[in-house]
């Protein structure tokens, strides 16, 4: 047992050809080894003593991008997914030997898990909508009652006490528990479907602090929505049906292993991410056009259907819930309007040209409104991730204080509005007398009502239904619209960003509504079109303009509003919005993946990228494994390097001439280093020792229970024994010539969703792989940064 | 001027490398060589010596699958399309030389043609209904008005002989002038999506004839749609504005030059696919989902933006055109019916375990019904394509055959049924005493109506209507709706594939909505769902079980209907029909494009590709190019062969050791050689010359304005000139492996749409580039033809 010498193992890299090195730098394996200097035993002794020599190597290959990104309000390394069939020969003969019935267990299980989530999803959606509802009714109900005994003061401090309690608590539960529970989640959701993984984005916490953070969050009265979060829930239930099972608990069967992958958990979260839309709109099919549209990177035609039954799914579940508290369920104060549901009347409809125009408008500025409120909601969260990276303390005052001020500005501005008198023949009780209403008494003598705290002072479901609705004529004095229309912009830059679950939606659909409404106000001399459907245009154009989503946006408004006759206008509206607000600047949650960090891989490739090509951006140095490698020198690798996928060469005299036999993996190397498939004598390897390892081995283990290299308990006389990498080999490596065009290639590695690319040379008598290329190659700051002449071009 | 003897040739072939042959075998090319023995000069003449040498060549390389396939009514050869983005100097050099300016024309056209194609599909889809309309309404008004006076057999004869007439009128355009226009024209569009390219499948003639063809067709009574004639439609016209103008003409401007490729026309195709059934249905979402569900292969988010844009256009066209025949413009019989639009009241949509049973049940027996629907019409359609192939006269006789037997069942079958008597209360005049209406007096008294021939003597849309209806209570007996839905569903399973164009949906629908009003009426005392909804139910469970669509067709229904609410219930019923039915056969288009032999690329691999490697199915010979190649070779390949890539290889001097350097098409090569691109010296060509063409003659041409190798004019002196091919090589062509998994190379090709694809060798020491797969290599039936032990696997 005489410990290797630094320089001995310096002089292993010459010998053994462990030379290089592919760059898929992983800094979660590294803090793991630098952590863990005592234990794991022989091997990691040596490396402690040899890292003043390996850090430079490593640092060498280092990526110029960063490998860590902000998910939710911490740091948080990243991995690539790898979505990309495995081709090895343990795996095919896994595969070839699945019979029918296996196939029919897969395909059940599959269907079953959409049912799950759509079952999942849908409850949680009711949950929350009954649980918002109740806290925030009887809060509001509260602060009413109060105010109707004109104990004003008392009010505002009930109010504004309550408001920042339930903040406070929110902010705990996503400071102390699940920090990547906080925003809105629909970035996170869309950049684990593009392919990249940071630790907790989908973790049981995350999803526990997601639901319960974004009730307390909307019940404080902030100025956010639960559709981003619900969208994040749904991801979260479909990944943690995913994980197959927990050997562990010995809670899993064959039947779960089927799914130890990262293509079948992606086909779930996209199911998951349609779910959460559809739950929070009770909107079916504009959940799966939201997941193709915006979420998924991926998509297939099966996909669309088995989303579309999850979407059903959650449909149902919603429907049969709201008829148990409709008929008779004890559901508090929860009523029909727990889940938002307009109904806007379509009955005068009618085209002039001056009301088209008036429309054109209105889709035009809107799409100024919509990129100015991206830009600077890109400035704040931006400002606030340094107060945030300060600490707990920190993010709960940050949280805290935004409720006050919310709360100041929900009390004290309904008092500059003017009394209304009620209208003399309204179908419902002027002034209202409950938590919520159409006509909020406030401070006014009876039978007059404050047209600002009927929208102030109500849920945001509430408000948004007030400002859709056509049943009240000039209900809203244009000074309240306009006061509300800029309290609730400003309000809803100013809170994303702070550590709660925050949607965007909600934001900016009652921005836009309040717009629509005070523009309709302004152009009713020329256009007879109903002040509602202004408010419902309005609404489509402010997300149309943030968002920059078409048809899922569309489709979604018009499952709320129950009237297709309304298409042509929201398309109309949609189109102008998106397209003046484009020439500015990017959708809002490209600018947050971008804030984030997330290296996100764009489906077209940069104009660039068409003048370089794949050897440009390869950055050395790689590290290649002989076909029947010594454990050593996988040791070695494995130990200084974070590198995901190693390329196998077969030299002689396994083969005429070294070439490229495949690929293999980190995890599969430590599947079989743990199970010593070792043999002393330097050739293939008996088949019936691989009979060792089942092919569970091989699936996808769930965050944090992969096989750990200082785990392995490698003893000194099996250090120089062989290790037959051939079975385990991906044999059909994507591969791409050196000089293939950087465009290509970027397009070839995202529609395949791979996590390596073996790049080979154009001419003879070079080795039979030149490098590697990882995502993070093909990201414009990489690329950029090695070629800092090039001038990216702003156009597509 | 010696001509070259016919072993000079075979000679040149051993010492100049042409060596072997990729096999994208043109029929095409080689038919206008045979028939051009006279014309052609020089080079034709020495080649017709050596047809005996060269033939034995080419079969050689022969694919087993056909390069034939049936385009409406003919046979018909077809070639690739190539989505590839051809990377070559010239075509960079073009790309980059792009100003701001230039890249703004751009996208303005392509939003300015999408506009076209909306104006252009709204308004045929308009004139369709109101000639429909017209003619029909004529036609019906004449027998019955014949019939009010009793004279029956007149009215037969009347009726039965406008229905011949206007069949053989349709089947006429068909036969005589556009083959290509009978059928659905919904396989065709897709085979074109997915890179299958007939000729005469989107030209003006078929345009032509699609258009009238489907009035003719749809006013003669036939048991035919619009929809799918629509689609093809909308597809013509796309195709049409993608031509890139004529230069012969001066109708092109340099900006549509920029059009002048598969991929850009691609996108357009895939706007008038889209377009076509918002055009049918009135159903712009319902459209965008068809296009992506159903018709198209590739797919990316901008297409969404722009397909949506389409058809909010169709959806505005047709509204103002109906809002002008509503406000008194001169439209004859064209009333609101024209554009299908139905009203399923929802009132009283409640769930009870009784009515999901019937519902399921319903669902699960439509899908046994549709998967027989499509096992006949398949057997239909073979059957009468034996009939098709004998020529005119047998289409035309066929056509008019199936049209007296329409007739005679249309006209005879209500003479059964009982007359009932007109409710009391009803809105609508009973009985009715127009064309349409919902309760057609026929041989009844005063005062009573006859339920069958309110279902037969009426338009398609209007029985559709009438189905749907929930206002008449118990109007349809049981026997009623059992004729008319067994009559449909037979007379819809014979008329597919005679030469007309013939839509599939409303057949289905007909049928379903048949089906489902009598399941609802036989079920009435189990469940308390509306008869109406049960017919839409039905129609859904149809489309379901024969289409195999989801989405697309649970929008189109809401479209229709208008109500959001229905949405579960459809949905589940889709999802029970499409289940049991994909568990007998595929959906109707699928069959339809296999029985017409167009090589689709399926979405996933064949299971038994995983066991395969791309070596095992390339089949030479192969013919590549030096990068500096002699005129006389690649006129000798040209020649010989029908290939469209040819790989071009560097080799020493020009290189270290022979690499790959690309691949040529061989429109690019007759670009070269019409303009004489030639040198005396064998070294890389001065780039001036290369400025003696434009990168306008790179551009596709449209279908039959391309160079042909007979227009070619070259000199005895030209013969031993040097060609230098590296600007127009592709630099960086798709290449795989020889051992990738053929699965994998499939999934590559399929989601690249690509026409070629290199292979490369795994070792050392062999030549660059060992063979090109072609869509044909992936095709299950040359796959199989090679290895006829492989037993395919049912399962997914």
């Amino acid at each position: 047992m005489t410990p290797t010498s630094g320089e001995g193992a310096e002089k292993m890299d010459a010998e053994d050809g462990v030379n290089c090195s592919d760059y898929e730098h992983d800094i979660e394996n590294e803090d793991l080894w630098d952590g863990n200097e005592e234990s794991g035993g022989y091997w990691s002794g040596i490396y402690d003593r040899n890292k003043a020599h390996t850090k430079p190597l490593l640092m060498k290959g280092t990526n110029t991008t960063s490998q860590i990104a902000i998910i939710g309000a911490n740091l948080c390394p990243i991995e690539s997914l790898d979505y990309e069939i495995f081709d090895n020969e343990i795996l095919k003969n896994d595969w070839s030997s699945r019979k029918k019935v296996q196939i029919i267990h897969y395909v059940m299980l599959k269907w079953g898990f959409a049912l799950l989530i759509g079952l999942g999803t849908g409850l949680v959606g009711f949950f929350n909508s009954f649980a918002v509802e109740n806290i925030a009714g009887f809060k509001l109900f509260m602060t009413t009652s109060l105010m109707s005994k004109h104990r004003y003061l008392e009010a505002f401090l009930a109010y504004a006490g309550a408001n920042m309690c339930l903040a406070a608590a929110a902010a705990a539960l996503c400071a102390f528990i699940a920090p990547a529970a906080a925003g809105s989640g629909i970035p996170e959701v869309k950049a684990y479907l593009n392919g990249v993984d940071a630790q907790h984005i989908l973790a049981p916490s995350t999803l526990f602090v997601k639901i319960f953070g974004s009730i307390l969050g909307v019940s404080a009265g902030f100025v956010v929505g639960k559709e981003g979060p619900m969208v994040h829930t749904g991801a979260c239930i479909a990944s943690l049906l995913g994980q197959g099972g927990s050997r562990k608990y010995h809670l899993t069967c064959t039947w779960l292993r089927y799914f130890k992958n990262d293509r079948d958990r992606r086909d779930m979260i996209t199911c998951g991410a349609a779910a959460g839309v559809a739950a929070a709109f009770r909107a079916p099919v504009g959940g799966v056009l939201f997941a193709l549209e915006e979420a998924a990177t991926w998509w297939r035609s099966a996909l669309l259907w088995r989303t579309f039954f999850t979407t059903a799914v959650v449909a149902i579940v919603l429907r049969v819930a709201i008829q148990f508290c409709a008929t008779g369920g004890k559901c508090g104060l929860f009523g029909e309007g727990g889940l938002i549901m307009y109904d806007v009347s379509s009955a005068n409809i009618t085209y002039s040209a001056s009301g088209i125009f008036a429309v054109l408008l209105m889709g035009a500025i809107a799409g100024i409104l919509g990129s100015i409120y991206n830009y600077l909601v890109d400035k704040v969260v931006r400002t606030y991730s340094i107060i945030n990276g300060k600490g707990a303390f920190s993010k709960i005052s940050l949280v805290v204080t935004i409720a006050l001020l919310t709360s100041c500005c929900y009390y004290f501005l309904p008092w500059i509005a003017y009394c209304i008198p009620c209208p003399s023949n309204s179908t419902v009780i002027c002034p209202s007398v409950d938590e919520s209403g159409e006509y909020k008494n406030f401070q006014c003598p009876p039978g007059y009502y404050n047209d600002l705290a009927s929208l102030f002072l109500n849920t945001n479901d509430d408000a948004i239904r007030n400002l859709f609705s056509p049943r009240i004529i000039k209900e809203f004095h244009i000074t309240s619209l306009f006061i509300y229309f800029a309290t609730i912009y400003c309000l809803g830059i100013i809170t994303y960003g702070i550590a709660i679950p925050s949607g965007l939606f909600i934001p900016v659909i009652l921005a836009g509504a309040a717009y629509g409404r005070l523009f309709g106000r302004l152009f009713e001399t020329i256009t007879k079109l109903d002040r509602g459907l202004f408010a419902l245009l309005g609404a489509a154009s402010f997300l149309g303009g943030t968002m920059r989503m078409t048809v899922s946006i569309c489709v979604i408004l018009l499952e709320l509003t129950n009237d297709l006759l309304l298409l042509p206008l929201v398309m109309l509206v949609l189109l102008v919005s998106k397209t003046v607000a484009d020439s500015f600047n990017k959708g809002v949650y490209d600018q947050i993946l971008k804030i984030k960090g997330l290296p996100y891989l764009e489906a077209h490739a940069e104009p660039y990228m068409r003048n370089l090509v794949t050897r440009d951006v390869v950055s050395g140095p790689l590290i290649t494994f002989s076909g029947i490698e010594k454990v050593r020198n996988i040791l070695h690798a494995l130990h200084t390097t974070g590198h995901n996928g190693f390329p196998v060469i077969d030299e002689p005299p396994f083969s005429d001439a070294p070439e490229l036999c495949g690929l293999v993996l980190r995890s599969h190397l430590l599947v079989l280093l743990k199970e010593k498939i070792f043999s002393r004598d330097r050739g293939f390897a008996n088949p019936v020792i691989f009979q060792r390892i089942s092919t569970l081995d091989f699936g996808k283990a769930g965050s944090g229970k992969e096989i750990k290299l200082e785990d392995l308990d490698i003893q000194e006389e099996e250090i120089d024994m062989y290790v037959d990498l051939h079975p385990i080999t991906n044999a059909s490596p994507y591969t791409v010539v050196e000089t293939m065009s950087l465009a290509k290639a970027a397009i070839l590695f995202r529609q395949h969703g791979l996590r390596h690319m073996c790049v080979v040379p154009k001419s003879q008598g070079r080795p039979p792989v030149v490098g590697i290329l990882t995502r993070h190659d093909f990201m414009p700051e990489h690329v950029l940064g090695l070629y800092p002449d090039i001038k990216p071009h702003k156009w597509q």
